[in-house]
């Protein structure tokens, strides 16, 4: 049996939102946490000491990226992810179906998972050989899914079995069951298949995963009710450690909370992650409704494209999604921190002006300090929100950032 | 007067090589020293903390550069390049003659100062329009060198006058006159006549250049030993804080090392400069001749590229210019650091096999990591010169190195 055990500290009494913590072989997690997303076992642009001095509790691997490049066995063999990439706190990983879906139909489509632009995964992978957009690189059957790799176009064929293996050799601590993530394209009939699949293959993923490592499974179901009811009830019944809500998501993020609203009541005590959803409104929706971890590129992705966080007390509010855009021409001048009450290095140390300059200039020192400072604000805001659930005031701290 | 004062701590006895200190008003520079690049103020991929962190004493930014982007007169209005960058120890800055070179003849025809391939200077800058390579963006006549930014085609036009006000704006602490670095294609004639031009600069840098700013003179006259002698008399009789030796150096190191043999004698006490050179055997060998402080970007760009410094003892040598490239199929599985002797947090940290794997994924943490540990290594190799010198052991350290 994998060392894990979830422990609720505090219920919230006007929501589902619950303060607890996940107790992992490599240390605990405090909930509600935002899981920082290293894709290649590299959060893009930090190394493992950034994690560090950003008191990150844990983070997230890709499985399907990390078997492609070095090599899930390459790894094994150094000894495991943690040592790999120097990182001695708890790893998630996904489990590849979610690149079912996002080099499957949204990455025919251009579409994301609850239905708006996708920013196509693959743009700062840099794949070596570029394969045309618009290709489905994978073939789904009940049997799995095979993927025609971005970076040479080889092929690889993942199921249950492998995505385990795999998995394993990663030696993350917590790891997803093999699912297919659907895409809000499909239909009702489609979803129901592909659904019954990642069933199965959570049954499979239970039988065959490493006992040494905590496992969630994956409810899917897309944007139908009576799917997500028969997804909760099946997953829900399955001895897993905890429950992951895989998209698609709907069309809209309305959709997105009704679904969550759909599937949280069917559920029990057990630690329930959000997978791949990051925004700060969703982050406060989700947690309002009882999710306790997330991952989501977007706070590093958008870092990256030039996004950065700010406060509500610095100007950040929905309407501004909580972020300036540094490449503006209005910062070229501007000597003022990107957010004068955020207490990040960044923060400390750098001006606006010079993150304009940074990031116009394409240097690589701003993908850093970009990153660092929207880490450090989701970071942060993940304590407030554990804070004020201990304290009783959620739904004060989010009347405060959402209005 | 600028605060600027050179100290010779200790001269060697079998050589050239002494042991120094330059004093300036953002404190001292002990040499012989490595002075880190920072083009667009930045070292590429590193913050100032990084510098800090590495013990860099003193960095160098380029004039040419931070006039297009951000541009003087807006690092000027934000308090100057320290607070700009916030790097509170002395600052280096080029006069914009050497991108008379760069941006012209080398550009043209692809070549490098000392005539071995050049590797474009504007590759990792990534201009947003492209220019076609192999044109001269340059115009040079006797009253200055207009340049065509590489960034959006506009003209820009430096003079001795305005590269001193530029330098100015910038508020660097250690400037150099402007001059015209000429080509290993420029014949005698053409030498000669860009020699008197730059003859001319010196006297109007010296002119207009701002009086709270250390200045040195650049020594041009290519690979022809009369002009050479001629420049070295002509920049050493003029009142400069210092003396720099500019390029092109001739078509091999073996002609650097014999121009730098002409001219150094003709100089008197003042600290010395050796522009844009700076592999480990020419900094030895230019050591030996009497060298103060050099500045390259090839420690910084081998980084990049995957080349990585290993020591002697650590199997580093001539043969493999002390370096070790990392991209190579035989790191994947290596565990090790990149050097079992060298203390850097890299070598500390991470191995091989997972710097291999970042390269090969064009990770951007990479380039940071890299660019640490190569720059821990050649600032560790300063201090080891200084201290050979120190305890009159500096023939005996060149041995152990070059063999």
């Amino acid at each position: 049996m994998a060392e894990f055990e979830f422990e609720i500290i505090k219920q919230d009494k006007n929501s589902r939102a619950r303060a607890g913590a996940i107790h992992t072989r490599r240390g605990d997690i405090e909930t509600p946490y935002f899981v920082p997303v290293g894709t290649l076992a590299s959060v893009r642009g930090l190394d493992s000491s950034d994690l560090q001095m950003l008191g990150a509790q844990c983070a997230l691997i890709n499985t399907y990226y990390l078997h492609l490049k070095p090599g899930d066995e390459t790894i094994k063999k150094l000894g495991g992810t943690h040592k790999f990439m120097n990182f001695g706190l708890p790893l998630f990983s996904d489990s590849g179906g979610f690149q079912a879906f996002s080099l499957g139909l949204a990455r025919e489509h251009n579409i994301g998972k609850i239905g708006n632009f996708f920013p196509e995964e693959t743009v700062e992978v840099k794949p070596q050989q570029d394969l045309p957009r618009g290709e489905n690189l994978t073939k789904i059957t009940d049997k799995g899914v095979e993927f025609k790799s971005i970076y040479d176009g080889s092929r690889h064929f993942f199921d249950a079995k492998k995505s385990m293996e795999i998995q394993s050799n990663l030696d993350s601590d917590i790891i997803m069951a093999f699912d297919e993530c659907t895409s809000p394209l499909s239909d009702y009939d489609y979803t129901k298949i592909a659904m019954a699949r990642t069933h199965d293959w959570a049954k499979q993923s239970l039988e065959y995963h490493n006992k040494d490592q905590a496992i969630y499974g994956i409810i899917q179901g897309g944007y139908f009710k009576d799917l997500r009811d028969i997804s909760a009830k099946f997953i829900n019944d399955l001895p897993f450690d905890g429950i992951a809500i895989g998209g698609s998501l709907g069309k809209t993020k309305a959709d997105m909370h009704e679904i969550i609203d759909w599937v949280i009541p069917q559920l029990d005590g057990r630690p329930r992650h959000l997978l791949g959803i990051g925004e700060i409104d969703d982050i406060f929706e989700s947690v309002e409704q009882g999710i306790d971890t997330f991952d989501c590129v977007a706070a590093t992705r958008n870092a990256r494209r030039g996004c950065l966080f700010i406060l509500p007390e610095s100007g950040g509010s929905l309407a501004n999604k909580f972020r300036l855009n540094i490449s503006g021409a209005k910062y070229k001048n501007d000597g003022d921190p990107i957010d004068a009450n955020c207490h990040c290095p960044v923060c400390g140390n750098y001006s606006r002006a010079y993150l304009h300059h940074l990031h116009n200039a394409r240097e690589l020192s701003y993908f850093r300090l970009a990153t660092i400072h929207n880490l450090w604000f989701m970071l942060r805001l993940m304590e407030k929100i554990r804070e004020s659930i201990k304290n009783g005031r959620f739904a004060e701290l989010e009347k405060e950032w959402l209005g």
